[in-house]
């Protein structure tokens, strides 16, 4: 839950936006840590951003590419959400699957929700969202498509008939439902029933919907001078 | 060093390609984890797989996208080359910063790495190589170049003036500069000299060396039927 006291030093600390687009709502980033916070019933405070302003002074050094979330802790800063889950799922019980191995197959599991998985899905986005008026977006889409489709099949394969990723429910399974989740604009994900059952389970759980409706409250500001929905 | 032998149950396995076209040899991912094993000085078997045939009846058991590496010892069997580095980084001493905050630093950095610049060096590369031919490949290829350098240009800051990602070379420089060597073909990376340097500085550990000339050495089969290079 998000700890509207400033925290003390050891209360996470994320960094959200105060505004994005429709098409963005629920998709940002640091709805991945806050789902994983969440899961671990862990306090956290937020310091939330303006998307297309000035980040603070020094933000760049805690997040190198000047998005979000960055996370710092009593221990460590971090960036990067996927690192984010791997740190938490390591710190605090609850989030692997047990056994050395299992573990290490849910790790590989986060890794391909980032690398083989969402950089496909971004890729159509892009044509779909922020090309969407180029006359060549139409044609880039089409092997776009192809590309997401197979990869939706290959985690649909793998994730056979069983509810979550390995075995109970882990950080592997934050990653890959909110990645796919990435593509509710396009409705691809009803090529694999199996896999919109899995969205389904994993955002009907209330540590996600705690999440979403967090990060919801927190964009209280305005769109940037000039903008056309 | 690869093992000709057929490795005791805990010489670490991995997979590799027998055959890529050119705009490739080097860079297969597999390259990523034999570099992090000869820097660690661990012998390791290679099973060879036709990148363009059939794969061996329970691949897809191990690597569930059907790529390789897949990677497999005494104690886990991985999939994901960047979760291999992060595996092996885990396991033995000397692919880490001191320190656990560094530590943690540098595995955003391979999470960086393959999140937030290959899958954009992905995507310049599907318009240069495998969409060369399409109408709308030059058009798609512009906005796909301006975020490119834009990370480039982030990566470039983040290193500052330093050798290395996080303190010592470390699994966030494996992951980083292989990334990197992906634009090879555009030339792109020399619009951030301090990223050249760094590219050269790693390339010429000899470890590098060991893992580029296995893997090219592994490059014994034939293009497939009809192939037109």
């Amino acid at each position: 839950m998000p700890d509207t006291t400033t925290g003390s030093p050891d209360t996470p600390t994320i960094t959200a936006f105060d505004w994005v687009p429709d098409f963005a709502r629920g998709l940002v980033r640091d709805i991945r840590v806050r789902w994983a916070l969440e899961e671990l019933g862990l306090p956290y405070s937020v310091e939330v951003l303006n998307a297309f302003g000035a980040k603070p002074g020094n933000y760049v050094d805690r997040q190198p590419f000047e998005q979000v979330p960055a996370y710092a802790d009593e221990d460590v800063q971090l960036f990067e959400s996927g690192a984010m889950l791997l740190y938490l799922a390591d710190k605090h019980p609850g989030l692997l699957p047990a056994g050395h191995a299992a573990a290490w197959t849910a790790r590989c599991w986060v890794m391909a929700a980032y690398s083989s998985v969402e950089s496909f899905i971004n890729r159509l986005n892009s044509y779909d969202i922020f090309h969407a008026d180029k006359p060549w977006a139409k044609d880039a889409r089409e092997p776009a498509v192809a590309l997401v489709s197979q990869k939706l099949k290959r985690v649909a394969d793998a994730l056979g008939g069983k509810d979550w990723s390995v075995d109970d429910f882990s950080v592997a399974d934050i990653a890959m439902i909110c990645v796919l989740e990435n593509l509710r604009h396009s409705g691809l994900v009803t090529q694999q029933p199996a896999l919109v059952e899995y969205l389904a389970r994993g955002k009907s759980r209330a540590a996600y919907g705690r999440a979403l409706s967090a990060q919801l409250a927190d964009f209280t500001g305005s769109p940037p001078d000039g903008w056309q929905g």
